[in-house]
């Protein structure tokens, strides 16, 4: 059966299983539902599932949970259907599947990297967004699929499920990753440094979504990966009465704010994009005391490497000097980070000339160059250094609002269509 | 029995009643575990007390938390051994109690105010803090009592335990107001409204701690009352992607910041002093999420109501313009006020002069000037626009640390001083 | 003739003197024109007049214009009908003056001191604004007599002619001091430290204005002086290409508006009156290059010198602290400084009990309380701390707008009663 | 003769041609002493020389300087050696230079376009700084040469000179213009709207300077050039005594550094480079009074016309708001623009093909893209968009610090190279 074909039988399924994901959206390291879902389907299609532990560098990891945080996200797993045993396997930070099927000997190893986390965003409650409308709003709180990794999983089981179907007309090796904590890049570096694409030849990554002009493209590369790192500030200061002793005050809140206005006026950089996001904010702990914590959640971005070293090093100092300004002590501490990243220029060529035959794209441009960040930088800086290739690919949607906003939503044609695309791109190097 | 043997033999007990209460601190309208036992004791010592809807105004509330908190609160007293059914009077916004003895038909109505909410402080772990070392550090979560009202409940409690064994020495009408929610000026003003003052002659507030200079020393007035009101003011923005489309963010964070710097920036009034303090800020969702929200929960203050009420002017102005500097949306919202006040000139002398020859305080001064707010205001204004006396006096304690502090602490000598004080208040006044 | 008689007769002469100072401000240390008009109408009177480093220390000035800015003004003083020769005298930052006369051996030494410094105010050009009616605006670029010192000097020679015309009358001795640059407090503590003073018994300094509550009004004493200090804070960056390498920029603008407000918001201090004013600032060389420097020149306040000293604290952390956010350079000069003082208590009630029976002023209040600051306390801590006495008195006037304000406007009727309460008052210590 | 024996020949006389304009630097609309002897050079050398008047459409110049600063400016210059003719011609805002030189009938219309305006800059004096030991530094207050445009002016002569030299050898038309006030764009669209190039086939516009990378190098082409306007922001607020009456002040310094501080930090733009400079900021009257005024000059730029719209867009949204915030009024003007540029993609090939073979430069890179604007792009968008071709060239020189720094300096061997490489365009395209 053609992919088109397979994938116009499994329509409804593939809706039925993102819509799922949807509603069960669960934020980094702490995708046990999802994985635990994603596993079992993956050994029942007669996968080799590697969970946990055997593909993780433990060290590597980025920017846990508390472990109290993670034991209510694995309770609440099982609560909601996940088998306990895969669980306990993918327990406390270790949510991280390779499934592996070989084909022959002979050929290529190629693997596909799909991302599973969702983001600490509250969903919409509007009634004519669609997830909404459709019953699928997140049910969980403070989490939403506002980034479409829940189409990625669908799309990576849609693959697996067409492929372990058509095995015999396949050469080689595929290996699927389903990679936690992809949000704050965190979760890439340790799978690859845990060693699991160091036998690669060809690595793909791929996202759906991104901006109006793109809707219902195929792009074959990105050029755009800005680099980008996590950083956490904590300003602690002093409190005081706020009435009757204003001037004994530590003020963590002015610092906070000092900085937060100076990180964002950080100056642009003249080789390139840059960028600062101060995401979250917290300060004081009553309205008449002098506020004596504050905590910043911020990110770094650059063109290159050396730009985005350029943002933390002024970040550093403005940091620094807002604790000084108000006799504030502080800490800063990485939550995560990830280089840039140069696509194989070879390949989008050639994806573009199996891809644009297919008819079910309105354009299949060679690049795309948006201002995402992205760990998927791991996979192909590795993969290409050990001499193989790999690109990551945009499947364009027509989505309702921005990424990570409340009212995001993609269109689930394209999710389709991705599938497709998958799948030939697996077809054609699998051979 | 004089009221310092009184003391003397009560002297332990005493000490337990307050770290009791220390142990176990309840913020603004959450008193059901303090309430509920002073009412109990209150009763239990042959005082007519009338409880919740019967002495508030349930209107004139302010600040209330949200159900939820509420209900959790009152189960969580119930289990740290409150009775049920008081409990239950006082339930959902009513933890406030009058206890009335009256003596004799004629003779003046005299009445003493007593607060019993806790601060939202986090108490220190150090080893050499008292409660640390005495094992009744506070046991509740973002809970302390940093202001010493543990040490006024006690010392309320104690007259009213002197007084009843001594009832038969006693002319005309003594009455006990217990008030919650004096943390944010939120609960005299519903107290004052339901009438509970307005048959009193004679009204007394009182307060432990302020400073070093004070240390055992009683003041018998104090005319350093500021007026001040409590506001929250949130903003909405726009959530975008922090890496692709940061143009598309409606910084709600920056709306903040910018608000905080400028409010913190209010000029001085030249015709006395004034407050401003941002004391909790609230931003964001996601590190790479552009914030659409942040709360700001912050307090005006002034010598004079013109004065407050400029600073609240100025505050609203910038507020509204921080807002739309960023094409922010924003509400504000009231959450609490008290006027300033000006109390009885005559009572201050009367009051030193019993004070002084009870030979416990090292100076008894007549007036004391600091820079708080109370909403004792609304009872001291009543009772004296009716016609009646009244004044706010300080029982002075060494302080370990400044009002609101972690590490906030009193001398408990003082407080026993204090309860001999308002013996011998009590005593002079209903004779 | 009574001193009311003598002021109705030199009524018109007085009001002329005032507006023709007003015409020709000065401001600090470039009193030239003024300083020497008054000191040939002193010498003229048949006074002993000290000048220049006659009754300087002029180590003790402080924030003397460039040498430059001085000759220019020398020249204008002489352009402007000034007598050469005593601009030689006072040339170069000695514009100070001490008019002696002495009636009898015994008695004692009393003595004025009056201010002759102008503000660097433009001067409003409103038709309705009187000395743009009266044709006597100033005629000098950037100065303006915006806070009476031109009705000080009017009022100072007014009583000196009071005086000399019936210096029979008078025991004792009498100094007339005419102090430059007390805007900034630059001028007292040079005068001080001369010694001019060490004689004298009874110190006497005065101002014309305030607020509209005072309109007409003598005020016998000030409790309110605040201590102040003039700082001077200079930012040092790198320019750089504001298109092509805006990374490269040290920005002294972001480290000065950085400063700016935290400067405003220095916390209110919990025991008195603190104030922050950064009243100048200017950076950047051009539109298209990043801004290398900063200047601030700003004054603290308090009511006490301790007060004062903690905003100094304050202010001198987020200088620092603004300068190492942005990478900059920075100095700190300081440019002027004056104490806190405390009036001879004595002093109020008898100048009371002299200027009330005059019947021309609306009322004579013991004391005033504002919130400005005057080197004049130099003056008086020196005589009290001899064992002389000293206070400092108000001539209420309904001002126009506030002082230092391009619309600030006295009313003359004031003035001619301020010339009768110091006769009277010269009358009454001189006998 | 070859251009290059030509410059051999000329080099002493192009160096101290360079170097006399670097001594005379001549900010926007003010390049009389430059301009006069540039026109008189022209004349001299047998070109048709169009003046003033002839080629600006008057009402489209922007940001002229006052009328007294342009009087002050002609006056130096006659005094510096100008020709008291010419400059009454250029006088006033006219200092726009068109010459003409006809070869024959037939062939194309070439022009070449250079810059005359210096920076406000104050040129450093460190010994080390090759204007200071050769003895040409800057010799105007606040003006130098820091971007280069001397050199461009001793090219554009050195070019004419080489081309009258040997005009037997050319066919067509070569006009050369030299175009005032470049700094902050605005000069260019007066020239282009008096249609000066309306009839020219080639344009051609360059620079000498840029990065150490392009150091001896020759670009072709500059697709680098960002949209861009200039505006100025006043502030006005209300002046009041510091000390006695802060509480009435309308402080415009705190508008003006919020603004500064918002400006600053907003937000990237996801499509492309974006800038923005606040480059002077200048507040308030005197030290203790309240500021009233606050005055910036600020830019934004955009790498599309779109978003340097979106910077100034917000940029409008923050500075009315920080006025309403501190109660203020203001005003926005704009002082200059300059859009962004498409270059003709064809010439770039053709005019590396005949650089590179010369052998003088190091490399001949095709494209450059940094981050300035230019307002040539008025020139090159007119000649492009009536079917002419055009491009903008870099002569990369390694400079001493970055433009616009007081240490600003080029390599004199990289500007005769770049008379080599203009003689050698001219001598392609007009045969």
């Amino acid at each position: 059966m053609s992919v088109k074909d397979f994938v116009q039988k499994r329509r409804e399924a593939l809706i039925e299983l993102r819509r799922d994901f949807h509603k069960y959206p669960e934020t980094a390291w702490l995708e046990y539902r999802s994985a635990a879902k994603i596993a079992a389907t993956l050994i029942s299609l007669g996968y080799d599932v590697a969970l946990g532990e055997e593909v993780l560098d433990l060290d590597s990891r980025m920017g846990l949970p508390s472990k109290d945080v993670m034991s209510a996200a694995m309770a609440r797993a099982i609560d909601e259907g996940a088998n306990p045993e895969l669980v306990e396997k993918l327990g406390f930070g270790k949510t991280a599947i390779v499934a592996t099927m070989k084909f022959s000997d002979q050929g290529p190893v190629v693997a596909f990297r799909v991302d599973m986390d969702s983001n600490d965003v509250i969903e919409s409650k509007e009634s004519d967004h669609a997830p909404v409308k459709g019953g699928y709003r997140s049910c969980h709180d403070k989490a939403m699929h506002a980034c479409g990794h829940d189409a990625h999983m669908a799309m990576g089981l849609g693959l697996a499920e067409y492929v372990a179907e058509h095995k015999d007309q396949f050469k080689g090796t595929l290996k699927l990753i389903f990679q936690p904590a992809e949000e704050g890049v965190r979760g890439a570096k340790a799978m690859v440094n845990a060693g699991v694409v160091d036998d690669v030849d060809y690595m793909f990554g791929l996202h759906i979504g991104f901006n109006e002009n793109y809707a219902n493209c195929f792009a074959c590369s990105n050029h755009g990966f800005l680099a980008t790192t996590k950083l956490d500030a904590v300003f602690h200061g002093y409190a005081a009465h706020a009435g009757s002793s204003p001037e004994k005050a530590k003020n963590a809140m002015l610092a906070g704010c000092t900085a937060v206005l100076n990180l964002q006026a950080i100056a642009r950089h003249g080789k390139g994009a840059s960028r600062m996001n101060v995401g979250i904010f917290e300060s004081g702990t009553g309205r008449n005391v002098t506020p004596d914590t504050a905590v910043l959640k911020l990110e770094t971005r650059g063109a290159t490497t050396e730009i985005n070293d350029y943002v933390i090093g002024r970040a550093e100092t403005i940091i620094k000097a807002a604790a000084e300004m108000h006799d504030c002590s502080y800490e800063i501490t990485k939550q995560g980070e990830t280089p840039s990243c140069r696509m194989s220029d070879e390949l989008a060529p050639e994806i573009q000339s199996i891809i644009k035959p297919l008819g079910i794209f309105r354009d299949v441009p060679l690049d795309y160059s948006g201002g995402g960040s992205e760990d998927c930088a791991y996979f192909l800086n590795r993969v290409i250094s050990r001499g193989g290739m790999g690109t990551y690919m945009l499947v364009g949607s027509a989505i309702k609002a921005p990424h990570h906003n409340p009212l995001f939503d993609i269109d689930e044609e394209d999710m389709l269509n991705g599938v497709i695309a998958l799948g030939t791109i697996a077809a054609h190097y699998l051979k």
